[in-house]
């Protein structure tokens, strides 16, 4: 076991190097030519402009104003001064909300840290240890730590006490933050301006009819079921293929410009290209004429793909995002089952426009229901059985495959040097590459399940990476060996020999993860605000693509909260706190730091750096709270295992009744809150309507709508072009249906829905 | 293990006492005095007459015909001649869909038992046993059975097969007779005529108000939150008081008649009664007198009990049936979420008047929350420990005790024949009355944890006795043990041991399970149809408290189908012929016997007897479902067990994805049917309205309407006093706000909201 000479000696590594990188970020954020990595989110607000303009030559580039290097903690104040409110207002909900859990980690754990030290501390210290044969000799930390404590002891109240404490206090914190969260989306959703989705409903699973179109027959569906609600559709076309062409032609466009550029400099000589792959072969010819042939190529191609998916009626897509006339009647539409077959007309809350995942809106029920069943089966043996393709790799991955392969690399291996070197580094690489793409993988995975949003998507993925952490991080690290390794001793041995087995062994694996937090929580969180990769990118883009201002502002890569990746590595960081809050109190300041540094850091990021693609408003709250929670049960049945194998027979048996109460908890603020986040409920969309009518009783709703849910390469024409295909789907619909509706609704609203359609 | 002869004993046994239970059937049903003892069902019709007016004096109490003896079994044909159509319109959904559950039983193990006895039997049986040391003579049933092949013998394969044959036929036939009975749900909501239910919302939770009464803030609430549809409602009070008065003075009045008959009949004395409890000491007075004097001051009583409810406001619970105009408008106020509190406004279909459990309707939400808990908790105790009280109470039992407690039965305790009738009876009554009151006991928790309605109550406590059965009926006969012994065992053995554990036990207890069959399942279902319980008690009424027809109608007492106890119990069968299947084919036959035997004895029931308190619609479908796919399940489970004992590696793992799919298949058809039975589709509810608009367009719906949802208690009186009452609870509404409603319903309606009230 480590002394506390070894912790203080990672520590001492740890500490300096999250300062070098904020010493390093310090002195580059002060560089006007920094200025677009470091504050990006000023510039998109537009109240940031670019420094270059009003400043002498040198000064434009690199900041000489020594004074500024001085004070190179000051973000720290700065970041921590903005209100909540204004947060809120400058960040959006979701943001706002992210670093919240942060500092719910200080609310849960600056409490349990005191106490633990008043109390487990002095307990754990002075407790008499029996001398035992073959026992190792304590460290200082293990004398702090449950360890100390003999078989038997009495003491052992002290942490079963504790442990109600902390369970009820992180109950307390918990139902509170979820309270005012709660209540924070209520007020963001109250207060928030006029927003299409708020009136808009995604219907799914459109049955196929064989007398009408999808846009007629959501038409008429509508018309006739929500008649005095019901106000206009757009039906979803097809548009994967044409969002490759687009995506191609920018690409292109990107290159037209390197050569633009490359030429105005050395105007003497064209720069050349190769028309084969990435321009490593082929044909040589004139890049810039090149470039601009192929973008026409593919503006034409991009046109006709348009066209067709206009005209095409099989292009469109048995899904719909149908508006209503009034918040009220979407949120019955969202709430309501529409059909007698639950796997048509499925109606849910339309995502924000941007939000839309627009790939996975066309899948049938019963292909959903496949594809869940298929990504649970492969989440399964991903997390378990990872280890065995990555295993095989770096069995291939040795001195003499690579020469059988690569008979080349021959004399090069037989280089002491460079061989120890590949050695040494090829296996661990398998496993890091794996590693830095697990999260895409998730990803790719969550998309497969067809999920329609993306703030789901990053959901469902977190969830995913939760669950991988969980055993292949946390669990591993406490006792050696592999996740599937674990699963076969999980199998075949008692369930309540398990959480002996990780009892025993969670307090010695204390130092380990303390070294953990430093390495990943601290020096990890400094490496973030120096954005070295984006600060990298942005240079190289703005010396090769950058002719004007708008391609400046194009080469700006704010990044964002990647909530799929940084919670779950989060709730690592509470599970761990939980955890050792009764069994090794010295660990608990070391979270503390984390979650108070990262705070700071984050909330510094998400001012000035990050731009979330999307406003979920928080509607990924109930999914912190339930991953606390499982950390919460997770540490209470450890301590139940650990002082069961500690002969603590009377003590033990008291704890029975946490796990029963923490899923009772967890079931009451499910009850209690989670609506919030699901529904809409009828009387805020009520009194939100009738504040709208009474303020702005003339707006025109219908053409506010048009228009919103296209598809964003189509909305991309729609200001290059002129918007005839906006009106052009229109003229699709009922026209005459449509006229009489307008004229005559509140009749044709009262008349016999059964003699004619509205 | 038992040998064919024992079987053959015991099925000679159990048929004979069956078909003594017919005959007596038989014989006493055409005795014209037991006339409404077995076919009350019509009377309640009014189809059948008493026979009593129209034949000879003889025959009135005795058939004398012998011809009709002979035809003693012409009641089955006759129970399975009429059409299901018929079988809903006459004795409802409910008790049509029940005994749809027993013909599920016949569709999916007739084809299973077809395919085991070709397949399975002849491979069982030919495999060629090694002669092990030690091992017993296999009987005839055990060369049939897995027992029979030799551990790692490749045979094992067909049973691997065949265990996904019938997997997917379960599937198959489950997921059809899902379809099947979610489509008669349809039909039946959308035939039914107009009933206030389908109007009608329970409102629960409904927050106080400083400046308003219930009445007033639910009229306010809907008002402003669905203005276009909201019509009336109807508080709720507290009658709990009231109803025990009412039920006091039933009893009274049964007392009343039976001594005024007894005067008639000995019209020289009148008949005395004591004053004290259960008329058995105290002072002896005039019976009738004391009656009369005793009824008159509990009406007395009853009154102003009654008006106290009326005109306290107290006694108004924050409950209320809200009704709408249309069942669109019920249907969206039901299906979605109120106010952003999700505890308070809860919204849910209201059950059928009938259907209604007046006493949890008050319940608040962490109330309700900290119930559930509670008994969630007490479920788990009485499920693993209830065998701790009985054997206590048997340990109590015992001569040394009695003796002790009661000396005065010395004498008769030494008395050898009394001494040993007592040692052998009393130890199994405390087990016997156990279970005889448990379906009682979870009646009672059921109704602790506050669900609204008899049917939601039932549909728990049938969940609860489900597993009780399956811990301590199927595991606790399967692995000999009580309940607690095998908590014990699971806790401290590994997952994977427990399947094998029970698995090599499960072709050991195929005997035991054909024995129970017959016991439980022929003889008891034949005693079912004799009704000896309610025979009784109908003629002790009959005897001593009828005076006219109408107080025979009242002694009448058709009994209905009680699900909470029939429907777990025949999950057993289900779940026993799941799993012996694939192990001891010959199970099955007598499975089957089982199933078409209580076919026929429930439908000839539901036809002629039964009379259901409510009609929900076969809204338990999904939780029979839901248990035959967890007998499903476990017999998957089980089935790896017992072949990975059996040294099949090979073939074991090939059933891994049985379960897998099970899971899957569990949640297809929940996402896929389960909606039917819990929402109404709007645009049923929307056909609905609009055919009801055109056929009956001037129908008053508030009257209709008004007073649907009374306590029964309060209902009673309706009819004997003038409605007053209701009439003065409307004037208790903004009387004003709801004339000018009527008046300009239309443009209030357009008006804003947030400047008056409607």
């Amino acid at each position: 076991m480590a002394t506390v000479q070894d912790i203080g000696l990672s520590a001492a590594i740890n500490i300096l190097s999250a300062i070098a990188f904020l010493v390093a970020f310090a002195v580059l954020r002060l560089q006007p030519i920094n200025d677009r990595v470091y504050f990006p989110k000023w510039y998109l607000k537009g109240i940031r402009g670019s420094p270059a303009h009003n400043r002498a030559f040198m000064s434009k580039f690199i900041n000489v104003d020594l004074n500024t290097y001085l004070r190179f903690l000051n973000w720290m104040p700065a970041a921590l001064r903005m209100p909540e409110p204004e947060l809120i207002e400058h960040a959006g909900l979701d943001s706002a909300m992210f670093v919240r859990i942060y500092l719910l980690g200080l609310k849960i754990f600056f409490p349990i840290t005191v106490l633990s030290f008043m109390v487990l501390a002095p307990v754990n210290w002075t407790a008499e240890t029996v001398p035992r044969i073959g026992a190792l000799r304590l460290s200082s930390i293990d004398k702090l730590s449950i360890s100390n404590v003999p078989h038997g002891s009495k003491r052992f109240w002290a942490h079963v006490i504790m442990a109600y404490v902390f369970t009820f206090w992180t109950f307390r914190v918990l139902y509170n933050e979820y309270k005012s969260v709660a209540s924070k989306r209520l007020q963001f959703l109250a207060s928030e301006s006029r927003r299409p989705d708020q009136f808009t409903v995604l219907v799914r699973n459109i049955p196929p009819d064989p007398d009408e179109s999808v846009n007629e027959h959501v038409e008429h569906f509508f018309c006739v079921n929500h008649p005095d609600h019901y106000l206009t559709h757009q039906v979803v076309r097809n548009a994967n293929q044409l969002a490759k062409l687009v995506e191609n032609k920018k690409s292109l466009q990107n290159w037209l410009i390197y050569y633009q550029n490359k030429y105005e400099k050395y105007p003497s000589k064209r720069p050349t290209t190769k028309t084969g792959f990435c321009s490593l072969w082929g044909k040589t010819v004139d890049a810039i004429n090149y470039y601009a042939a192929e973008i026409d190529r593919l503006s034409e191609e991009e046109r006709v793909e348009r066209e067709r998916i206009l005209s095409d009626s099989t292009a469109v897509v048995p899904a719909a995002f149908v508006s209503f006339r009034s918040r009220w009647g979407a949120a019955v539409c969202a709430q309501t089952q529409q059909s007698s077959n639950s796997t048509i007309w499925l109606t849910e809350w339309a995502p924000e426009p941007r939000d839309v995942y627009w790939n996975n809106l066309a899948i049938p029920y019963i292909s959903l229901s496949i594809r869940r069943l298929l990504m649970a089966v492969a989440l399964f043996f991903l997390t378990f059985f990872f280890m065995i393709p990555i295993t095989f790799v770096q069995s291939l991955a040795n001195m003499d495959s690579i020469v059988k392969v690569l008979p080349f690399m021959k004399p090069l291996v037989k280089k002491k040097l460079i061989a120890s070197f590949i050695q040494g580094v090829l296996p661990g690489l398998a496993l890091k590459i794996f590693l830095i793409l697990l999260p895409t993988i998730l990803m790719i995975m969550s998309k497969i399940e067809g999920f329609t949003s993306h703030s789901f998507l990053e959901r469902r993925s977190a969830g995913k990476y939760h669950l991988f952490m969980l055993i292949n991080v946390f669990l591993v690290s406490v006792i050696a060996g592999t996740a599937l390794d674990q699963l076969h001793s999980f199998l075949n041995q008692p369930p309540s020999e398990i959480p002996k087995i990780i009892g025993i062994a969670v307090p010695r694996s204390a130092t380990f993860f303390i070294t953990y937090i430093m390495v990943d929580g601290w020096a990890g969180v400094a490496a973030e605000i120096v954005r070295l990769v984006p600060l990298v990118i942005f240079h190289l883009k703005n010396t090769f693509l950058v002719k004007t201002e708008k391609d400046r502002e194009q080469a700006m890569d704010p990044g964002c909260l990647q909530f799929a990746i940084s919670e779950p590595r989060m709730q690592l960081y509470f599970l761990l706190g939980l955890v050792y809050s009764a069994v090794t109190p010295v660990l608990l300041p070391f979270i503390i730091v984390f979650f108070a540094f990262s705070y700071m850091v984050y909330r510094h990021q998400i001012i000035n750096v990050y731009d979330q693609k999307y406003e979920s408003g928080a509607r990924f709250w109930p999914d912190v709270h339930r991953r606390i929670i499982i950390g919460l049960g997770i540490s209470q049945i450890l301590l139940m295992g650990l002082l069961s194998t500690k002969e603590a027979s009377q003590s033990t048996p008291a704890l029975i009744a946490l796990p029963v109460l923490t899923i009772w908890f967890h079931f009451f603020c499910k009850g209690r809150f989670e609506s919030v986040f699901t529904k809409f409920p009828l009387q805020d969309a009520m009194i939100k309507d009738t504040l709208e009518k009474a303020t702005d009783p003339n707006f025109d709703l219908k053409s506010y709508l048009r228009g919103a849910y296209i598809h964003p390469d189509f909305k991309v024409t729609e200001l290059e072009q002129s918007p005839e295909w906006i009106e052009e789907e229109d003229d699709h619909s009922l026209v005459p249906t449509k006229r009489s509706q307008k004229g005559s609704k509140r009749e044709s609203a009262e008349s016999s829905i059964g003699s004619s359609y509205c």
